[in-house]
């Protein structure tokens, strides 16, 4: 067993602080790495104070994680020592479902492994995940990172670049869709970027007229005040998809009233309680409202070469760790733009 | 003008009775037909009620219209006097926007003309239906019927079969594919004969015990009881679609949970009040909820066609049109299998 340190929640109620705890010394499959940079999601937050329910304590965040390789098991053949490497959202699955056997690990029908508050495989052993100064991980949940990108702003493309990308590539946008984005946030900001690579006509829909000038900068081609029901209204049954990136509750019915006939409003983010639905919104125009999470490890690997290729990384704020709890706090106002990433050398 | 015999809604409240009314006379690109058989439609009773708004009075209900050609405009060229015609639930639409020129004229961006409770497209002229004696359509919007086929029993196509159809054929249904029915009425039994005929395997899922013979007889190959918990349990992350025809208001997310992934719940029902659904059951596992209306014009011909060379059509009880308020009532207590027609002879 390795020490490594760390910063945890001990429970829902205090702050993070730093904290040991010890990881598995890398068996013939795993690859071991120092982490140089994990990125603040959202989700970090709610886990921390147990909002999903079911949290796990002591808590180690965290799963945006880029490092370099120290160490690898006899039989790993992708990575060797000094290799970058990263880790997303998810450390293992079982492998053999229908849904891993297609590369959709995220959707295993026996239960993943997230990269923290949650169980390996053995379903027993606790995750604990990057904010901490090193990771094991079995080869097959190991992502390849470029060099030619800058490695902080690489961090976020582990959850909020594939949580993004993957929705995108599955129902096939590209040249010649027009595509709404709700939020200009840690997913939002990187919709926006993918779908304008993608080809699509990218308009940003925002309760925030402060938000045009940096949604324009970051690629959408037009930019909507969804406060302003005569802009709503301008957009009336004219997109073909909505990335909707809120967390919060908010209306559903506003936004499937700006889908085209056979449009999709895409959920990333997922308001805690239940949305109303009105069937007629549904059924005039044969739209759909579907979900999407995260994404498979081959379709994660693809993004970030596709990154690589396109020069596409996140746009991020690097904290020390000692200033994850004002982060939070930051996060929750929307006061960053538009990821935070801790540099692990502060640890 | 013509003078035609019809049963008519005077107001929400009071109980269809007989009523006269002119229709143009046909123009040149008309078909006139007198019309045999028309199917009573659950939306009927919505309509005369009022129960959706904007009702237009006098309402003559009727959207599932079959009978025999009279008389042809000069311009008309896909029927002659003799021929067996059909008119569904549109007359025409704007027959410019995109949908349109895709053949979704049920989804026409200016407004496509119900049959009845509607406005021609000089939007002053009200539209009655066919629980009279006969209807001047445009030649664009009426069906070629074959008369293989029992032609009481054709009638319910205009309607629940093109509306459990359409969905079908645009989401791929087929072989492979597990499909779920939800709501064993007029819509229900052939949404089974249709997905049976496509070559999935077919659920029935009832909160009925009492319909699985039933069921089983149109073409399910299963049954479940959705009103017992372990039954629902037994099929969780099962279907790849879920076909819901129900109006009445009922619990989405317990459909959402029998979805695989990429599930899709298609609803035909719409229930009058919102639904709520849980973020969750969307995104953990990419399923979908997705709306459905009817079906465009060729689409329509395409089902017909389909249902002469395979034998299907719908499970009716004719009626005399004296006793359509009576039918109301045992519609409302799900009292028929599993529509019925009225034989316009007795009008």
């Amino acid at each position: 067993m390795s020490q490594v340190k760390a910063y945890a929640a001990q429970n829902a109620t205090t702050p993070l602080a730093p904290w040991n705890f010890s990881r598995r010394e890398p068996g013939p499959h795993d690859v071991q790495f120092d982490i140089l940079y994990c990125g603040v999601c959202h989700s970090d937050l709610h886990q921390i104070r147990d909002e999903w329910g079911g949290a796990i304590f002591p808590m180690v965040p965290g799963h945006e994680i880029v490092g370099r390789v120290t160490k690898v098991g006899d039989k790993v053949t992708r990575f060797k020592a000094g290799d970058l490497a990263a880790v997303g959202c998810l450390v293992d699955s079982c492998r053999h479902c229908d849904p891993c056997r297609e590369g959709l690990e995220q959707y295993c029908e026996n239960g993943s492994s997230g990269t923290y508050n949650s169980l390996e495989q053995d379903h027993k052993t606790p995750t604990y995940g990057g904010y901490s100064s090193m990771i094991v991980t079995d080869e097959a949940f190991v992502l390849r990172v470029s060099d030619k990108l800058p490695l902080p702003a690489v961090a976020p493309l582990l959850c909020a670049g594939i949580t993004t990308y993957s929705p995108l590539r599955h129902w096939k946008v590209g040249k010649g869709h027009k595509v709404g984005v709700i939020g200009l946030g840690g997913l939002g900001h990187m919709a926006v970027k993918f779908a304008a690579s993608f080809g699509a006509e990218v308009t940003m829909l925002s309760t925030s007229a402060a938000k045009e000038a940096d949604a324009r900068r970051l690629g959408a081609h037009k930019f909507v005040l969804t406060s302003d029901p005569g802009q709503v209204k301008s957009v009336r049954g004219y997109f073909d998809f909505i990335i909707d990136t809120v967390s919060a509750p908010h209306d559903y019915n506003k936004v499937l009233s700006m889908l085209r006939v056979n449009g999709v409003q895409i959920c990333v983010g997922v308001p805690p309680t239940p949305t109303e639905v009105l069937g007629f919104n549904l059924i005039g125009k044969r739209r759909s409202i579907a979900g999407s999470m995260i994404g498979g490890i081959p379709e994660t690997q693809e993004m970030l070469d596709y990154c690589a290729e396109h020069n596409i990384v996140s746009d991020v704020e690097v904290i020390d760790i000692k200033d994850i709890n004002e982060a939070y706090e930051r996060m929750l106002k929307g006061d960053v733009r538009y990821r935070f990433v801790i540099d692990m050398a502060t640890l």
